[in-house]
This record gives structure tokens, C-alpha cells and sequence, in this order.
């Protein structure tokens, strides 16, 4: 085979790109089709009936990372203890059953902020790709940012993921806009509030108190309602970027790296500059195809080929 | 007329007493009739069809505190600023329209820790009574926290609110255990879950890492689900603690007091021993009859009689 079919299958959402060796993206494809939308025991005819022909990768070797070896996915990989890098990981994809050509990449685990341990699945293979595609220039330590739901703050080390922090800034946001009385009305992007928001954030601490302010600048401060969304967003990012980089340690350097999206990481990149961090950044599609391609190099498809 | 009405009018519930001026209860009644629970402008008929007849109170002048006089109840009564006090407040009561007999009690404001002001509404009754029942021992300044939905943590000076700050810890509690991934299996109170909790809150900075440890305590760490929802109440609870007394300012004593009901004063009692506060406590439904009857002796009702 000189091809190989690549998943990125995360709670919400599925991305497919069909590859060749050297990295060359022959197919994508992206479906709204996430774990969390698929019964339990789905999983397999999904990939077998729906993704595999679009991609026309019926026989290849297929590497997924993400919620997909999770359980709640199709099956559980247990996760890799940190520090960890692409061999490490590379060794330890599991072989689906009864599916002799497909492998799941495991999530990674490390010491929390509390006495629990602290997980990610998915994020690796970006952190991983992060460290391809810097080369030379991953040496060292790195503060790597990964905004999203489960927001992910990394240490690399020499390209390794030394340890990680979550933040659940993107989940927050979205049950207090949902389902509290912080959901204001519209979904209108509102510059001026973001940035109210950044600064309400103040140094991350009391968030429960400074949650309430949403509200009360509406009620009791003359703001417009339809505001309120901006705001909450600044003020979550802001406290998140007031929190973490101090609580992952100290990094010999004020670069912090954003890899994502571009809308999320304009959001990031403003909080960042307000606390004056110099700010990198990175594509996130680009960085899971180089984490893919960097973890088949180091052997996560051989026996599968 | 020698018997009043009062009503704490919430967003959820509606308790109501019929009283006289010497503050003894003739009668009482718990409603599930929030204001949230009804449509805007059926307030009024709610209470005339409903509520009145229920206590025998047809004539009675009324006194309405919460969420009532708020721009989702009855008749929006603009909030008093602090610091204030019981005659402050009484003198600020207002009228309902085509309601003769009805006062609804204002709100407070306040600055807030961010630039939007703080604000309270149901609450500065049962700080009024606090005072009332507390007598001489109310002078001096005290640190009294009403936990709830919307926790109240007041200042106390000689009696007045002179200023507090509001943490959304219960509304995070409901909106996380029923929209999240930390919604765990089950309501069973787990005493060491909740214990785990408060430890895990840390200094309460960072609470969006802090509280995805509740789902990966149990997916990387071998914890059981059906304890998921007692550890976040303990974490929660505790980064209120471990935040909100510092945010308020210096008191001169080390005792913190807790007013509201039996059981999610307990809650909070465990929290506050542990960074080592002398606790004392009130209970709220007298809190709340103590600040309406000292409302009425500074003349909340004078011409409503």
C-alpha cells in the first residue's frame, strides 16, 4: 500500500483525509458525525458503510486519534503516562477488533492541578504534529496552547509532551449561554464587550463571582443584552490566560504557541497580548496531518500495512 | 388592620406569611410559583386568585421581597444602593400600580470585583433580619454568607450592607450536573467525594481546570461516576470559599456567618472549617420574617394600612 486513510474522530465531529506516505493529501472529507451522535456499537458499520467509501480507502491502513478510543467511541485505548513523544506513542496504538486494518491512537495522561490525573485524546496528535512540522526549533521547553472545548495547555520538552492542564473554557461557555441566566440574546459578535470581558476576567480568580457580572452589567449597569455573549467570552478566555500559564509552569521564553482554528485562535491571541505574551500560532488541520504522518513514520501502521 | 401579608417571591418558589405587627405567623404557605414559573403579567392574578385566598389575606396590606420586583415579576423596583440599611430600604419600597395594598421591597447595588455593578434582590431582607435578630451584636463590621443559587457574601457595618459579592456557584452546580460531560450517574450524597471536592478546589484559581477533574478523576482515575456530583459540589463550594472572603475585603474577626437553610448550610460549614473560619449560623426563613417586620416598624407599609 502507498496510501493510508487518516481520522481525526472527536465527540462532535469527524475529519478524513486520505494520504499518501510522503503526506500528500489525495482525499478530505468532514462529516458531522462525532461519537457523541452515533449509538454505541455504530461506530464500526459508520466507518465501514459511510466514511471508508467516501474517501474510496476501502483496503487501506487506517490510523484514527481522538474520542473514537475513548468509550464512548468504538473501542478504548488506554491512555500513555507523560512525559510521552511520537515513539512512544506510535508503540502503543491498538488494533481495533475485527477491524485488522485500523488503529487508535491513545490519549495521554499526566499529574493534575487537583489529586486526579489529567487527560486529553486527540490534542496529542496536534502537540505531536506541532513538534514535526517546528523541527529543529521544537528543542527545548514550549508552552503550546490548544483552545477549544477542552482547552489543552502543554509543556513540550524537546518535542515530547512533558505534562498538560485542561481548561473547560468552550464547554462552560456554551452551558451558561445555553441553559443560565447568563444567555443573552443574539449571536452577534460584539468587539468592545469581548474585550469588557478580557478585563473583568482580572487576575482568573473568584470566575463564580465574576461569571455573575454578565448578568448584572445588563441589569444594573446599562448594558445591552445582546452583548452578553461577547462578553462571557472574553471574560472566560480572559480568566483561562490569566490562570493557566502560571499554573503549567514556568517556560524559559513569553512565546506561548496557538494551535487551532483561525476564528478561536484570533480570540486567544487578543487575551494573550493583553497580558503582553508573544504569541505563535499554527493551524490545526495542518498539525494533526503532520502528527499523523509523524506517528505512521515511527511505525503506528506497520503491521498493518 | 393589625395583620400584614409578606412574600418572598423568588425566581423558583414563593413562600408566604400572614402576619401582625408584632411579627407572630397566623399563617403559612410554600407555592412552587416562581416568578420564572409564570407568565409575564399574570403576576397579578396569580396573586389575587391564588396566593391571597390561600392565607386569608383578601385585605391585608402586602410586602413582596425577590425577584418579584425584578423586570421578569410584577413591577421592576429600581435597586438602592449601598451602603444601606433597614430604614434606607423601607423608605424605598414602591407602590405596585392598580395594587393599593402591595409594596414591593427594592433591590440593592453595589460595586462589583469587575467594572458592571453587583446586585441583589430577595436577599438584603434576610441581612436585614440578621441584623434585627442579632441586635446590639450587629454593630461593628461581619462577614454574613447567604449560599444559594446566586451566593450572597455581605459586608456588614453596624447593621447596614455596606457592600457584597455575588458567586453563581449553585446555578454552576445545576447548569454543570444537568448539560455537561460532568453530569454524573446518580444524586446519592457521597460524603468523601464531597470532602475529595473541597480539597480539590485549591485556592479556587483556575476553576475551569479544576472542574474537568471531576470527569477525569473518574475516566483516568479509576473514581466512581455516582460520586461525580457530590465532588463538584465540593469543589465548587470550596472555590467560593477559598475565594470570596479575600475578595470582600478584611473583617475584623475570623467568624463568617451562614444564613439559609439547614441543609446547604452544612455544606458550606464543612468548607469554611476547613480553612479553619469560626462558623455561626441563622436560619433563613426566620431571617427572612425578622426583615420583613423590621421593614414594616420603619415604615414600609405606613400607607398601605
Amino acid at each position: 500500500m502507498t496510501q493510508f486513510l487518516a481520522l481525526d474522530w472527536g465527540t462532535t465531529n469527524l475529519r478524513a483525509w486520505r494520504l499518501d506516505y510522503e503526506g500528500q493529501v489525495l482525499a478530505a472529507r468532514q462529516f458531522e458525525l462525532g461519537v457523541s451522535q452515533i449509538a454505541r456499537g455504530e461506530v464500526e458499520q459508520v466507518f465501514i458503510r459511510r466514511i471508508r467509501p467516501e474517501l474510496h480507502a476501502e483496503r487501506l491502513p487506517t490510523l484514527m486519534c481522538g474520542m473514537v478510543g475513548s468509550n464512548m467511541g468504538w473501542q478504548a485505548a488506554p491512555y500513555v503516562d507523560c512525559p510521552a513523544g511520537s515513539a512512544d506513542i506510535a508503540s502503543q496504538t491498538i488494533t481495533v477488533a475485527q477491524a485488522p486494518l485500523v488503529r487508535i491512537v491513545p490519549g495521554l495522561r499526566c499529574d493534575g492541578l487537583t489529586r486526579a490525573p489529567d487527560v486529553m485524546r486527540g490534542e496529542e496528535t496536534q502537540l505531536l504534529g506541532w513538534t514535526e512540522l517546528q523541527g529543529a526549533d521544537a528543542r527545548g521547553r514550549h508552552l503550546v496552547c490548544h483552545p477549544g472545548t477542552h482547552a489543552k495547555w502543554a509543556i513540550m520538552e524537546d518535542g515530547r509532551v512533558a505534562r498538560f492542564v485542561t481548561a473547560m473554557t468552550g464547554e462552560l461557555f456554551d452551558v451558561l449561554t445555553k441553559h443560565s441566566v447568563l444567555g443573552g440574546a443574539g449571536e452577534a459578535e460584539d468587539e468592545a464587550a469581548f474585550s469588557e470581558g478580557i478585563e473583568a476576567a482580572g487576575n482568573g480568580q473568584a470566575l463564580a463571582s465574576r461569571l455573575f457580572s454578565a448578568r448584572a452589567r445588563v441589569v444594573a449597569g446599562g448594558a445591552d443584552a445582546a452583548s452578553t455573549r461577547s462578553y462571557l467570552s472574553g471574560l472566560l478566555i480572559g480568566a483561562e490566560i490569566a490562570s493557566l500559564p502560571l499554573e503549567c509552569g514556568a517556560v524559559n521564553s513569553n512565546t506561548i504557541w496557538l494551535v487551532g482554528s483561525a476564528s478561536v485562535r484570533g480570540r486567544y491571541r487578543q487575551g494573550l497580548r493583553r497580558w503582553n505574551y508573544e504569541v505563535r500560532e499554527m493551524d490545526g488541520e495542518e498539525a494533526v496531518l503532520a502528527g499523523m504522518l509523524a506517528l505512521v513514520r515511527r511505525g503506528a501502521l506497520h503491521d498493518a500495512r
